[in-house]
């Protein structure tokens, strides 16, 4: 969808204020209809989707249902997944046909996704034939392609128009789309042929053709592509729509800029997600689905605490005889876990935007490890002081002081090598890396630590 | 920039392959020029950064001064920051001079903004008047706001026009931007009155008036604005391409979406970041700058956990007597530590989205701490059945399970209070939320778990 033809005072930067929230839940607790929707009529449909997010589900509902038929469907594809199917099955079958009926078919395809078969169908019945048509082409594809982030409002033309033909086309035309930014040229086959920006047909004289203007090769996407490598593309090249065709190489939709955005934005925030150990949660999720989302992590972190446990149970003597050590060694897998975590977090984003491949792999696994051998020697040094200071051993602090080169050593390397290896099998570089690289910078810091001061303090 | 006019064949998801970079360096190594140019031309600008970032400083110096004449300026706007500086100071004056000329002013900021004055004074000699007058007055704002990410590349139109007088203009004028997507109607004062998009210029007859079919109150962002709240509204707004005004609500340039994307992703990626305690480093930074880059935040790192390292000496009696409580203490803390990174991780990502406000703060702060207290209950019982297995104490599991509870409590309390909280007093909740929030779960996990310890095992 892209439309931003809506009236709204330029400096308002954040529209749903907490005095807007106020007056709007005011008015549905009193069941003040009109007030309500003149309170809603002047915000963007993004800008009510934010509300309905941020309050609770029982006012949820009953400002639908106060809304009623003057709901009006684009806010619906602006919800975050959650709010949308709570809504979607809160929301009385008819308003919700006509509700619909305005929306595009890109964001239609969003709406109905995740709906059972019975509910989708209910949503499919209220469309006209071929919004129907194309939501169900878009739904053939597999979640997360091409096929499914493209919108079927289009402008084609045969290659042999002139500009004039083209402007009188879109003259006479009364569904144009609401916004669009290229005319795409086909041949009789739908195969694309070259696109022309709207800007340049606005430049050439009537009788020239469009094909002399156009962009004979443009990005074209194949629907079943996956939907990140489209917001890559989109991003590197600075696209603002191109065609998707099917696998007979026929036209069948454009994908929008609005759309990548959303992709790529999706695709950054998993990884900082995944990075943190949280799944796909929300923040209208309820305690319980929360809960249940964070556990799994939370029990693979245990597990390779213990881990780094079992490391430490087998240095018990040295811990009795030198209780010192019990005090620092959080100091020094604390700062292993650190310096991986910043390696990792750099590596993850750098395999995101590819901007790690063959030619500069190496350099900059030698670069972490370089990085973690200075910034280790320093903080030997700090903390070798600090130790020597506190307990008066000399011996104790060229033992945490060794165990921290070693610890920022070993993370460098972890941080990065363990998302290379991660992406070079095809797994998900952030997903599980966090895991594995705090589980090797915990044994390795423990077992370094307690092992040195078993061989020179006992 | 705005330009997707490229020739390249569409199924290419990564077109710098090894391959191409292997023969490209190849090309640079023989000292073979025309080889060099046709294996580039066929390339965007923005993949021919990418392969200069991916190069060594040597490889890259020696590729553009082979490349010499032939260089075209667009791709140096892709580049990061890094790799921009050494270039631009690497690049021959003439050449530079001349590869500029064909850029558009918001890349040429980009591009000189960040240049020593007489670097910057060179490149801005090299252009004509109109661009140098442009570009001089965008560097007039402060860095990060919309004066700095606007172009002069607009279409102007007084707002009497008619369609056909508008298609007449563009048809006559040769310098009308490469790409663009609304016209900007504006009084004899230079003060937006609407803008129309150019779909619905093309859907109307000549005759029509364009203040009929303009959007009226477009969004209009003022050139001071910081550029965060431009790309927060065109995310959230959809928009294409947006009017920028001075403090006398004069029309001074155009921010376009492409603009718009790097800011928010640049932002994200910033969050990212600074949750894992990296600060502002590229892949291309030397080992020298990354090792001086990441040492502050390992420092803070250390310091907090010294102070974790205090609290666990004040109980050394009760670790010199139960020595499993060394063994166990590292669960303790890295399960408060893990539970606090989800919560930071959402809550900043929350923030960064607006999607928490007054409204629904409270029952987000209360979420977190029921998800706490119930994760904590869960992992209470099967720390306290793994350390009754491990080490057959009963009083030892209820330590470390009541420990558990409270530390989860603590771990969501502290990852969503303390980014609201400095969001509050207007700092970055990203920037020193890690360490903070680290720390209580550290200090308080330790504190529980040995306190409770020395009460019930001494």
């Amino acid at each position: 969808m892209m439309t931003d033809t809506d009236a709204t005072p330029p400096q308002d930067a954040q529209p749903i204020n907490a005095v807007t929230v106020d007056a709007i839940l005011a008015a549905v607790e009193l069941g003040a209809r009109e007030r309500l929707v003149s309170l809603l009529d002047p915000l963007h449909e993004a800008d009510i989707a934010d509300l309905l997010e941020q309050i609770t589900v029982d006012e949820r509902h009953r400002l639908v249902d106060l809304w009623g038929t003057d709901l009006e469907g684009e806010f619906l594809s602006e919800l975050s997944e959650g709010v949308r199917d709570d809504l979607l099955t809160h929301i009385d079958d008819e308003i919700l046909a006509s509700a619909v009926q305005e929306m595009e078919t890109d964001d239609l395809v969003y709406l109905v996704e995740d709906l059972g078969e019975a509910q989708q169908a209910k949503v499919l019945d209220a469309l006209d034939g071929a919004d129907r048509v194309a939501v169900e082409a878009s739904l053939q594809y597999d979640e997360d392609t091409a096929g499914r982030l493209m919108s079927s409002e289009m402008v084609v033309a045969p290659r042999h128009w002139t500009v004039g033909e083209a402007i009188d086309f879109m003259r006479a035309e009364d569904d144009l789309p609401e916004q669009f930014y290229k005319i795409i040229l086909v041949d009789a086959g739908m195969k694309v042929l070259g696109t022309v920006p709207l800007g340049r047909v606005m430049a050439h004289r009537r009788e020239v053709a469009l094909d002399s203007i156009a962009d004979l090769e443009p990005r074209v996407f194949r629907a079943d592509q996956p939907g990140e490598e489209v917001a890559y593309a989109f991003n590197q090249y600075h696209l603002i729509s191109a065609p998707v065709i099917d696998a007979d190489e026929r036209l069948v939709g454009v994908i929008t800029i609005d759309d990548a955005i959303e992709v790529l934005q999706d695709e950054t925030e998993a990884d900082m997600k995944r990075l943190a150990g949280v799944g796909n949660e929300e923040l209208s999720d309820s305690v319980w689905s929360t809960t249940k989302l964070r556990f799994p992590w939370l029990a693979i972190n245990l597990a390779t605490a213990v881990l780094a446990s079992l490391v430490i149970a087998q240095f018990d003597a040295v811990i009795t005889a030198v209780v010192a050590l019990a005090v620092l060694m959080p100091i020094v897998a604390s700062m292993g876990g650190n310096a991986a975590t910043q390696t990792l977090t750099v590596a993850v984003r750098a395999l995101a935007t590819r901007d790690i491949s063959r030619a500069n792999a190496l350099r900059i696994i030698r670069r972490e490890a370089l990085v973690g051998l200075l910034n280790g020697a320093a903080f030997a040094v700090i903390t070798g002081i600090i130790s020597l200071v506190w307990f008066g051993s000399p011996v104790l602090g060229v033992v945490i002081g060794v165990a921290m080169v070693l610890n920022l050593l070993v993370a460098g390397l972890a941080g990065i090598l363990i998302p290379m290896g991660l992406e070079r099998v095809g797994a998900d570089p952030a997903l599980a890396s966090g895991t594995f690289v705090t589980t090797v910078t915990d044994v390795v810091g423990f077992f370094a630590f307690l092992g040195l001061a078993s061989l020179f303090l006992l």
